[in-house]
């Protein structure tokens, strides 16, 4: 049944153009057949990440039919979900269906794991055409299998919480660990989140209160969502603005903060970000929905000195930190409840 | 003729979409009347971003004269050189005409500048045709007008070297700062330049010794770039690889590099600099051709506990730093007028 070695990185699984790390591929070789170190995954759920969908979403009409066709389509064509418009994938969640030999995962056959690695270089087949999806939220349930790398990353998922709530913790949990390594290297900061009501935009205003912020400000773009982030009382101060808008997000915002934590998946937020941040401050892109040609001119072009962080997704324990927060700050859970509840029913 | 007090950041220019700021804007006011902050200049020469003049090139088939129409085309449009697709776009050189009543940029009627913020956000007036140019370099003779706002930046032309080679400099002086700044955070770090015989590469080789780099690696795309770099003396270590292919740059760079830094004006260079980059280092993004998903999943994709930065083209004193540089380091004038004779012969 083996295929021989592999490549720890999944090089093996590039079909084209040969040569480019997974990530970059076009096209994977989603075969379930394993190479020595990889490990195969029924998959339950799939997580697609919010700058994917809302793409999606938007530029089908909102139609969810058209939608679950086209993310079909996606994987059919790529052996991954990789958005070509947003470069952008999402997680997902499965049970061990086979170990390969020389796997250094340490997973068991029948575990329940989610994915730390991008659906953008995770080979995937769906066999059951999202039947089950209406196409109308972020959260997919679906079957097939998909396969992990000697240096994938998989976490066990918990059997303290709901499935959904642990998923929703685990796409994002880069965020926390990244914010929390920011905030410590400045002190008693004053840290700005925008997004603060999203998945990462909660988790990130715990972690930088933890971590030793001096105030913790975190901007939403109405009433209904400042309402919730109150109370979740996770945030010193809670203000309402477009933040794609950079002069009212940093008029609104009021004294500059030391470090910024981007987490609105729409695009348009860098000069937000850099006008509302003092210098020599840092501002950490956590949305995919980022263009680094606005970042790096943006800056520029209002001599900001301010450190740009490309927000990565992978450190080191983020896993567990991100789970421990929901787990200790029943605020982060609130916040999460609530997006998930919207999450399902972003459509009428 | 004055026209009133201007927003220092210039948003008083914003045609539209109203409210957002000039470099994100789809077309400027680039009228010649001046608010009582600004300075109109008298434009001499163009100077396009790499990434940008490689795109016109490479989409219009190397054809000069579509080159030409084609800029000519994105200034009359948008009223700046704002590349559409590159989101990218350059500097330029002129002559102070007229400095408003309230302008704080100290600037003198008669002195001759090169503005330090993008061209994505300058408001330019071209009235030659750009008769002058072939459309088959970088630099761009050009005669009109061009703004800048209270808060933009722009350095008096040093008069100890010609104008192309000061230019030139100008554009990538960000580069050595943030070099020196995120080498002077490392013990004796091993310091990787992608893209080294490149201009912002030659400027970042010689500002990583300076500050400090145990070791300083520059990989360049082939021998002959390799020669030079190895001649100008400024890299301990000169390796060729295609930073595009990151199996073999990773492999040809050998032991990981703690800071890496990314000259390459081409896309797809993100895998590269994470996989030759050690855990717990630094990756900072210059290129203009980057991209942000690329970087941010790639890293996670490959479980890499890297930080990674957006590289910002202004920091306090950054041209005076790089001026500094090719006065006293022989090595990285002789890269840098390689780079001018490569970039006036880029077509026969």
């Amino acid at each position: 049944m083996s295929r021989g070695p592999g490549s720890p990185i999944g090089l093996h699984r590039v079909l084209e153009p040969r040569g480019v790390l997974p990530q970059a591929a076009w096209r994977l070789d989603c075969s379930p057949e394993l190479y020595d170190d990889e490990v195969r995954l029924s998959v339950e759920r799939l997580n697609l990440d919010a700058a994917s969908f809302r793409q999606l979403h938007e530029s089908l009409g909102g139609d969810g039919g058209r939608v679950r066709a086209e993310v079909l389509e996606i994987v059919r064509k790529r052996g991954k979900m990789h958005n070509p418009v947003t470069g952008s994938g999402g997680m997902l969640v499965g049970t061990v269906a086979e170990v390969g030999a020389e796997s250094p995962l340490g997973l068991r056959v029948g575990q329940r794991v989610a994915t730390l690695v991008s659906l953008t270089l995770t080979p995937l087949v769906i066999t059951d055409d999202l039947a089950d999806w209406t196409g109308t939220s972020e959260q997919v349930p679906a079957a097939g299998h998909a396969i992990l790398f000697g240096r994938s990353v998989a976490a066990a998922l918990p059997d303290d919480m709901p499935v959904s709530l642990a998923l929703a913790v685990l796409d994002v949990c880069g965020s926390p660990a990244l914010t929390e390594r920011v905030v410590r290297g400045y002190r008693a900061p004053r840290v700005l989140i925008l997004g603060a009501g999203g998945k990462s935009g909660a988790l990130a205003l715990a972690a930088a209160r933890r971590s030793g912020a001096g105030e913790v400000v975190g901007l939403v773009p109405h009433d209904g969502e400042a309402a919730a982030v109150g109370a979740a009382g996770l945030a010193d101060q809670v203000v309402v603005a477009d933040a794609r808008d950079p002069v009212a997000a940093a008029a609104a915002v009021g004294a500059p903060a030391d470090v910024t934590v981007v987490c609105v998946d729409v695009p348009g937020c860098e000069g937000a970000a850099i006008l509302a941040t003092a210098a020599g401050g840092t501002i950490v892109f956590f949305s995919m929905a980022t263009s680094f040609a606005a970042a790096a001119l943006g800056a520029e072009g209002l001599a900001a000195d301010v450190t740009m962080l490309v927000g990565n997704g992978y450190s080191p324990g983020h896993s567990r930190l991100a789970l421990q927060l929901v787990r200790e700050e029943p605020g982060v859970r609130a916040l999460l409840e609530r997006r998930l509840d919207l999450d399902m029913t972003v459509v009428p």
